[in-house]
């Protein structure tokens, strides 16, 4: 198996390279990397954060305000994935008040049912619905994800035993907001658009805002302005990164998370021939660096609140490819 | 209808007056109550959170070290209601790396798919599973929730309008743990014992901890040194506060949200033969207590750490009586 | 509460009366009624059925060609319910070869998970997916199905204790179908046609077929020449029986049965501005027939099967309103 | 990847012959099949009928009294696989006629909600849940299934392309009943008894049934006398056919399809280390047979039926490995 993906890796770099974006394919490597974390390391870049790191950033803390960066989950929600065959999100009752009065499921006496009013309720759900972190198991390269573990070794059928959100920390950090749609002075930028280096610099400059190492980075697009009409937040065809915007801040910046108002980080459709997700794949397999999608940054840029804590505990799904996740922001001094 | 509940209310109180726990009637009221936070109100002692409140509790933080309150959610995890029908947490792969090259869902060249390693996957549980946070619209009394929503009027087949999990703010509070296994010398607390009054004093004693007005009270049964083990982590059958316990951090200590390490927060079975759960229906329609439960609090207590900010946000898994959560304990200065 | 719906049934015959299509008030009563077949009755008139009847049909049975009257089910099939909430037709793989090698669930040596090559699936659908009967408790009137049964005192959470599609016996009898399109000269009938009794008349005399009681009627609006494709298999919009048909049917023919190739057997959207379903109310709470809906009778159709024994076993869903069902058609002699 | 099966192959074989049951390595070949109905073939033995033999058998039938071979379906019941994993039967309430009223989905007056009391529900399920036909891609050999289509490119993340049930057409052929337990004077057969070539031949000698090419044969364990109860109808610990009985009933009598009222058509535990159901995959991969499990023959052994007309309609589930199925049996003349 190890001879058929060698080969086909190569095939793939020259298919990359015979790709309109043809640059890429000195910047990309389009191999799953090793980990400088180590043989045993499941959640790459935020092995950044320390003890120390997190006391530092909350020591800043400086007002009570908290910001719920979250939207609500709910049927009929916008949702990537209903055509591909994926569940989309469903809340049912499994006890009712009444259905537990006609059906007595826990053999009681009938003045005890009508007295003991209980609601139950089941959900199911693609877990890259709503605001949700992707674990780096999500998108691989030729069968295998950051630091090289392999999907006929660690994918079982209920999940990877690698990079889980069953391993991933809570995750406390400096954050910090990049209101690219601000910046261009849209209300949202337009569809498929590529935000570039310049537009994060720019709108950077413009919020006077710095990137430290570290940092949990969230541009906005303004496209949630569009959130809830799955008609006008359109999922296939959304504004977001670009890969050398995603670089840059990857390997200019030592970003430790992504994070982004638009449904898929990056923008869509793919610019690349050969990859549909090329940020993901460069951002998972490449560099070990997770991402949020669907976040709700309106509150945050309303208030221009630039810099803040940033804390978000993924739930730990084992062998999830990621989860449902309210992450929060607490704004700290400047 | 409401006549019809009107009777049933009475009826339940001559039920209960008649009970072996007669003494009961005297202190719980047996009826969903009007919230003091007005009629519009849906989240009870959550209202007692305020941005000072907050700012406040923040500011005492004096580590980085985060401690994680939750359990991992896997299949064939201890859960309450497989014997009720409720559905067992599952996840379930929707995209995989050769899944996606035999199937080609996207339509494709066969080398992205074997360049794009695809994992995807879905969940559904019922969402008192694991640790989480039981809403107020969970249990009521006499089809009413509190603050007297009733279930005729807002519970529909997708959830109720009123209480649910979207309507929770996060919560940031300062948290205290009380470690009664430890005050009582037990590994963990026998099957079935009612945690008294007296057992909360005497560990609050013992640790040196003080409640204060809107806190975040957890209890330690220890129950979690069986866990995994379904045969021994014995849902119906634990260890849990006795309704006067509730009563008295609810009433003397105005906490403001209560968690344990337990299935159920309560004792397990009732001994009230009218009233299944007891704490449960006085907590939420009399008293608007939110609880959350199966919390993690053995690396608390193994580090003595009794006293902590408190940092956990509900899903906001709209109409839902409660949802999964992943609570966070970072210590203050005592 | 009977007070109360009582009182309600005066105000549903009362809009009614009003309403447009007011001839209607005339000739439904709009309450469920009791069976002619006693206290007990839950299938209505599949009672009719008896071993002699279904023996006497199989008597007459001509051809080995079986004739198979519905479609696959299958991810991203037209189903009229996703906008509702309903949980669209998922199947998702719990075992396969590979993964069963990868997560080794049964704890065997590596090399029998490589020799025994184990898939395995689960499904989730809302009951009314694809073809399928609908069972009387599907649709009642003010709070109660057919024979009286009502809501109140006999569905629970997990379902009808009355009518369930698990009381549904095999279904055995004289099958007819009558193809309206073709008597119309259609491909199929136009969007929210309303079949006529008249229609139904002339289809039968050109066909040379008359009805029994205790037949099986089907009829073809030609509809399924647009399935699979959502856009224009249109659900809510689709031609179908007046109710003055379905009346002439079941009065004036004793149909025992009724089945159609369209998605829920009468016209939509209603005419009668009360009553969303007003066809389906009268079948099963107001006279006890079943339906069968999304039938595919194609080839019938092409080869002019007019006649037929028709054999449906429903699943035995306990207290479902429904069932995904696969009835076969055989021809017999005219 | 050829190469790493065939090899896989070549030590599968040494397993075998080195086991305890070494006598199999002699007559099962331990490698998927190629058909004799050709390339294309997906079904297997059923390709055996014909409208002539269905005719055949059709015009046999001498009673209207229909036999239900089939159990209910409900939540609670017996489950092979929810130690694996699998999700248990669930059904659920998607509509009902309070919560129509409460939340008003359709956005219609509240008379109207009133009037249309809707009921809908959902379920969810292993699709080898209750009474159910395995289809030939449940089990294979070194990773491919009868035919020899492999997993590599046949099975998607939404089922296999091949040998799906929705490739099964409706089966009626004739049937018979062996009633092994009434044979060997038994309630039931023992915990894990292999069901012998003799059992099955004095079983035949007593009823005075003959075997013809083509047959649905059914055997009787008696284990249903011991449904539903999961305690008693031990799943992991049944009689079953040993895999010689098996054989002598493919390789000698040319049965076309199999059918117990055991869980698993074979005994369990497997007697072979190196493959824990080697019935599934001789009779799947090695022969194209396909069976049918948890089946309810109690009627029938009560009125020494063993001849009829069998009628076995799969769902058309497509790419799945099995369908929920309710199989019928009519009497013929003997």
């Amino acid at each position: 198996m190890r001879q058929v993906f060698a080969m086909l890796g190569i095939l793939g770099v020259v298919v990359l390279i015979m790709a309109p974006g043809g640059a890429q394919a000195q910047i990309t490597k389009n191999m799953a990397a090793k980990s400088p974390w180590g043989p045993d390391d499941e959640i790459g870049t935020l092995n950044m954060m320390t003890d120390a790191s997190k006391l530092d950033i909350l020591k800043q803390i400086v007002s009570g305000k908290v910001y719920d960066l979250s939207v609500d989950l709910f049927a009929g929600m916008p949702s990537c994935c209903g055509a591909f065959g994926d569940p989309p999100y469903h809340l049912w009752m499994t006890h009712t008040p009444r259905g537990t009065i006609a059906a007595n499921p826990f053999n009681v006496p009938r003045e005890v049912n009508e007295r003991v009013a209980y609601s139950g309720d089941a959900i199911s759900m693609y877990t890259h619905t709503g605001t949700h972190i992707d674990t780096l198991n999500h998108f691989g390269l030729y069968g295998k994800i950051w630091n090289q573990f392999s999907a006929d070794d660690h994918l079982g059928d209920q999940g990877w035993s690698k990079a889980g959100a069953d391993k991933y920390p809570p995750i406390i950090a400096r954050g910090v907001l990049i209101d690219v749609a601000k910046a261009k002075g849209m209300t949202h930028l337009p569809h498929s658009y590529g935000i570039t280096v310049a537009d994060l610099q720019t709108a950077l400059r413009q919020q006077g805002t710095k990137l430290q190492p570290g940092d949990v980075v969230l541009f906005r697009t303004g496209l949630m302005t569009l959130w809830p009409d799955p008609t006008k937040y359109q999922l296939g065809n959304q504004a977001g990164l670009s890969l050398e915007a995603a670089q840059w801040l990857v390997e200019e910046n030592q970003v430790m998370l992504l994070g982004g108002d638009n449904f898929g980080v990056e923008r869509f459709p793919s610019t690349d021939p050969g990859n549909y997700v090329p940020v993901h794949t460069y951002l998972f397999a490449e560099r070990g660096v997770s991402i949020i999608e669907v976040m709700w940054l309106e509150d945050l840029a309303k208030d221009q609140v630039y810099e803040f804590v940033f804390i978000a505990p993924p739930l730990k799904l084992r062998g999830a490819t990621g989860s449902p996740i309210r992450p929060l922001a607490i704004p700290t001094q400047r």
